[in-house]
């Protein structure tokens, strides 16, 4: 209850009251007050306890809604949208962020196989021609709501069982011994194919994220890339930069 | 000349030669080896000076111009591409990077006015409906290929007269005594629209980065939101990432 008198506007203030309210709305669904099971207050509970208009509420709520950060179900209320605000300077775990939000972390493996490099990933991850690479394909999840395709390649050396991994690569790699520890990430615009256009749910064309990162163990031997196709409306990739 | 020579594939490492020869022309590229106006070794002069086959040395530029690093002139040679290697955590000057690898950085003024703000800009700069903001709308090119269309929005009251500033915001702020000295950029991935396409000469659709960063003054003041559409091809945006 506290919590939601903490977002009453200012009338004191030259800024609009629901652009108030909608600012606070987002700051504390970042701040992660509201779960992924958890309706968000209503229309009419806003008005009635922050003392403001039916129409400045759901002004407000319009906002968030078309900013993608909530979303609307049929029947049971306003919820928030799953959102993947990664910061671009830590090595964070998908599923790790998503737990925190309330949200169930998911994969759904599309393969696991053991497969000849192409040329890009035998530069990336020095191997010789006759060497082979651990091919792990899957989608992400958060509840039923596919995320991201994501595609890592491992020299076969050190993921000779690729049926082993588990939910988490990097936990695997810990338990074996191989940790990343670093990791360079490149990041490009890109059209949705056909195939993950159907496979996440979007238009062909819409434009993903392709995150392409390369994973070190301690002594700099590049082990791991991995490429990560995002929706868009599902992630946020925020870099604080300094001069 | 002893610089090409530090390019020789070693025949005793079993990657194919060509594409060791392209690791080592892409890392060189990467280090400013060769400048906008320089030639690249040519394939017969790569050939003869490092003791390899022309059809080795052909596949090695092939790969690098498959990368989009090099580009090639009629009649005049091969050369590298405009590319903004932008590390994800300094604010750097896009005419600073570019003037490094022998660009000539240029600006083509959309727009500068002074105009109400956008609700989000409002929501953003902190600002009152009632206040005005300078807009500044322009193309970002690196000698005569548009890489990018930057829109920047700022409180009127710290730009009231936007024609006053030139090619560098930043300079311009440090100048008035208003630098930003931190900002948030967030990353998302865009269709290109049609005007915007014309405007950069890709066709409609393509996808684009779209980088909006928020800058603050020493004080924590926002005083700056930059939209910038980038074209993909040239900019490689770049996060070191740590566990």
């Amino acid at each position: 209850m506290n919590d939601i008198l903490a977002l009453r506007p200012d009338d004191t203030q030259p800024t609009p009251l629901y652009l108030q309210l909608a600012r606070n709305l987002e700051t504390a669904i970042h701040a992660g007050q509201w779960k992924a099971e958890q309706a968000m207050p209503s229309e009419r509970s806003l008005s009635e306890q922050l003392g403001i208009s039916r129409v400045t509420a759901r002004k407000a709520l319009e906002v968030l809604f078309e900013q993608g950060l909530i979303r609307r179900n049929q029947g049971s209320g306003t919820f928030i949208t799953p959102r993947l605000e990664q910061p671009l300077s830590r090595l964070s775990g998908f599923s790790e962020m998503l737990r925190l939000k309330g949200f169930v972390p998911g994969s759904q493996w599309l393969e696991r196989d053991i497969t000849p490099p192409t040329h890009e990933e035998l530069i990336r991850l020095g191997l010789s021609p006759t060497d082979k690479v651990a091919r792990l394909k899957r989608l992400r999840k958060a509840d039923d709501t596919v995320m991201a395709i994501e595609m890592s390649t491992l020299p076969a050396s050190i993921i000779p069982k690729p049926q082993a991994v588990g939910d988490s690569l990097y936990a695997f790699l810990d338990s074996i011994g191989k940790p990343v520890v670093r990791a360079l990430q490149h990041i490009q615009a890109i059209n949705a194919s056909d195939e993950f256009a159907a496979l996440v749910g979007i238009a062909p064309g819409t434009a993903m994220l392709l995150m392409t990162r390369v994973g070190y163990l301690e002594d700099n031997t590049p082990i791991e890339v991995t490429d990560t196709y995002c929706r868009n409306d599902y992630y946020d990739f925020v870099a604080e930069l300094r001069r």
